[in-house]
C-alpha cells in the first residue's frame, strides 16, 4: 500500500508517551483533546464516546495495549502478559458492537507471544501500522467508490465516518470526499439522532474542508429521496456479516429500506477489518443499547411512565445493499454470494 | 354532538377578555401562559409555534378574531368590519399548511356580514363553538378509531395531536387514549425533529394522564417496526386532499412508506374540517419551509459550507393509508375512492 499522512483533523494522536483523544462530545462547539496514559482511561474514552466510529475505535485500543505494555512491562512485571491480556479483555470489554474493536485486539496480541528485545516498542509499531494501514484503506475505498459514484448529482451520508470515525480521511466519507474532488456533487448529512453525529461532527468536518453540505432532520430523508435529489445513500459499517447483512448505526436500515423505495441506490464502505468471519449472518450481531437518557430529557427522571427504547445500531440485509466498498475491492450482488467468498479472511 | 368538557391540559383558555396560550415551546421544563388581547399578539403566537397543531392553530385563530371584534367594533370604528377583515388576512398568513386555520377563519367571516345586536358576543359564540366542536369531534374520532385498533398490540404515533394540538383529548392521540382505556396497547412516541414535539409533548401529555409511553429516536421506527413490536401507525394530519393524500409533520410519510414494507397499517386521524375541498391532490399542498437555524446549531451561522433544508411537512400518498378517521366517519379503501365522496363538505 502507498504510504499517506494523515490529512486534516486527527480524532487521535501518539505524542511518545500519551494518546490524545479528541473529545468529540463537545464538538462542533469545543476542539479539545484529553489525554491518556493508561489503557483504563482508553477504555474509558471508548465506553464514553469521547472516540467513536469502529475504525477508530480499533486504533484507539490499539494503542490502549501499547500503553498497557508500557505500564506492565517497563515497571518490571513478571507476569506483565497476563496483566496486559487482563487489560486487552477491559478494552474489549468497552463496546460490544463495532468488529474492529476485536480485530484490533486480536492483531495486538502476537506482541505478548513473540519474543522481542523490548515489548514496548514491538507494541507501538503494531498500533502504528494499524493506523497507517487504516489511512491506507481509506483512500483505496475513496478511489473504489468514486469510480461507482462518477455520475452521481446527489448523496446523502449518515451519522459520522470521516476523519473523525477513522485513522484518517474517513471510510463513507472519504468516498464523498474523493467523489467531491472530482465533480461538485450536492452532499446531504442526516442529523444522526440521538447523538447528532451528523449535525456535530459530519457538517463540521465537511465545513473544514470547504465542502458544502446541506443537513436534514433523519425523517426527512424519504421526502428528500422522493424530490429526486439524492440518487445514492452512502454509508460505514460497524460490522459486516458474511452474507453481507451490515451493522451501522440506527437510522440506516430506515435509509436502506426508503432507498429500495425510491430507486436510490445504497452503498456502505469499510475495510476488511470490519468484516466479521464469525457471523455467518447480521442476526447473529450483537446489538447495542445505550442509556434512555441519551433520548429522555432530565425532566421525565424517575417518572414511572416514561420510557425510551434506544438501539443505536440496526442490521441491513445485504439484498437492500447494491455496493460494499473495501479496501480490497468492491463486492456486489451480495444478496446471491455475500460478501464472504470474495475476501480471504 | 354531545357536549365534552375540556379534560387535562388546555392548550388554549379564553378568560373573558384575552387569549391564554400556552407556550408549548417550553414545555415540559417550563409550564406557563402567555395572554394576548389582540388578533397581531395571537396571529404571532401562531407564527412562532407557542401553539401548534392544526386545529389548535384554527381555534386560536377564531378567538384572535374574536379579540379583533372586541378592538374594532367596541372602540366604536365606523370601519370595524374591514378591519377585522385585515386582521382576518393578517391570521391567515400566520403558518401556511393547515387547512384548519383557513376553515375556522371562514367560518367566523358571517359575525361580519350578519347583523347582530353586539357583534362581540356573537364574534365569541361562533368561536366557542368552533372550540367545543372540535373537542366533541374528537371524542368521536377516538370512539372511531379505538373500534378500529381494538386488538392493536403495538402502536407508533408520531409529533403531537393530542389536547395539545387540539381543543382538548386530541386527534390520533385521542384515539390512543380511547384505546389504551380500553386495552393496555404498547405506545410509542417518535422524537419528531426537528421541535421534537414527540419527546416534549407527546410523552409529557401521556405520562400526565398515567398511560406509560416509549420514546424512540425516529431513525429507529424502521427497526421498531421489524422488531414486530407494533402494528399499527397512527397519526394526525394538517391537511387533507380529495384524493385522500395527507399532509402532515415531516416523517409521516418516511412512516408510511417503512409501515407498508413491514405489513404495519396506517391510520391518519383527522376532523373534517382538515379536508381541503380545493386540493384534488397532495401534490397542490404547500409545503412550509422553517427556518436553517431549526437544525443547525449557532457555531455554523455564516459558515458559507452548511446549509439545513428543513421542510416540516411532507405528504403522504392515499395508498399507503389504511384509514382515515374523521367525526362524521371512517374512510377506507383511499386509493380507489379518494375521501371527497365520503363527506359533503
Amino acid at each position: 500500500m502507498t504510504s499517506h499522512k494523515p490529512s486534516g483533523v486527527q480524532a487521535l494522536q501518539w505524542t511518545g508517551k500519551t494518546l490524545k483523544v479528541l473529545d468529540q462530545r463537545q464538538l462542533p462547539d469545543t476542539f479539545i483533546y484529553d489525554e491518556y496514559d493508561t489503557a483504563a482511561g482508553v477504555a474509558e474514552a471508548i465506553a464514553t464516546m469521547r472516540v467513536r466510529g469502529a475504525p477508530a475505535i480499533g486504533i484507539a485500543a490499539a494503542y490502549g495495549v501499547v500503553l498497557s505494555v508500557i505500564h506492565h512491562y517497563e515497571t518490571g512485571s513478571e507476569h506483565w502478559q497476563q496483566q496486559v491480556l487482563a487489560d486487552i479483555e477491559m478494552l474489549a470489554n468497552s463496546r460490544p458492537t463495532a468488529v474492529n474493536l476485536f480485530w484490533a485486539l486480536d492483531r495486538m496480541k502476537p506482541v505478548l507471544a513473540e519474543a522481542h528485545e523490548n515489548p514496548s516498542v514491538a507494541a507501538l509499531s503494531y498500533a502504528e501500522k494499524i493506523h497507517a494501514d487504516d489511512i491506507a484503506a481509506n483512500h483505496k475505498m475513496g478511489k473504489f467508490g468514486a469510480d461507482i459514484l462518477a455520475n452521481a448529482k446527489g448523496i446523502l451520508t449518515h451519522c459520522n465516518t470521516g476523519a473523525l470515525a477513522t485513522g484518517g480521511y474517513g471510510t463513507a466519507l472519504g468516498v464523498i470526499r474523493s467523489v467531491y474532488a472530482r465533480n461538485p456533487v450536492l452532499i446531504y448529512a442526516g442529523e444522526t439522532r440521538p447523538w447528532l453525529q451528523g449535525q456535530r461532527l459530519t457538517v463540521w468536518e465537511l465545513a473544514q474542508d470547504k465542502i458544502p453540505v446541506t443537513l436534514i432532520a433523519d425523517s426527512a430523508a424519504a421526502w428528500l429521496m422522493k424530490s429526486g435529489a439524492i440518487d445514492w445513500v452512502v454509508v460505514g459499517a460497524d460490522r459486516i456479516a458474511l452474507n453481507g447483512d451490515v451493522a451501522n448505526k440506527i437510522g440506516t436500515y430506515s435509509l436502506a429500506v426508503l432507498a429500495k423505495q425510491h430507486g436510490v441506490k445504497m452503498m456502505v464502505v469499510a475495510p476488511t477489518s470490519t468484516i466479521d468471519a464469525n457471523m455467518k449472518s447480521g442476526d447473529e450481531i450483537e446489538i447495542e443499547q445505550r442509556q434512555q437518557s441519551e433520548l429522555l430529557p432530565a425532566c421525565y427522571k424517575d417518572n414511572a411512565y416514561v420510557s425510551a427504547w434506544n438501539p443505536v445500531f440496526d442490521v441491513t440485509p445485504a439484498e437492500l445493499i447494491s455496493a460494499i466498498v473495501t479496501e480490497r475491492g468492491v463486492a456486489l450482488n451480495l444478496a446471491e454470494t455475500g460478501i464472504g467468498e470474495l475476501f480471504t479472511l
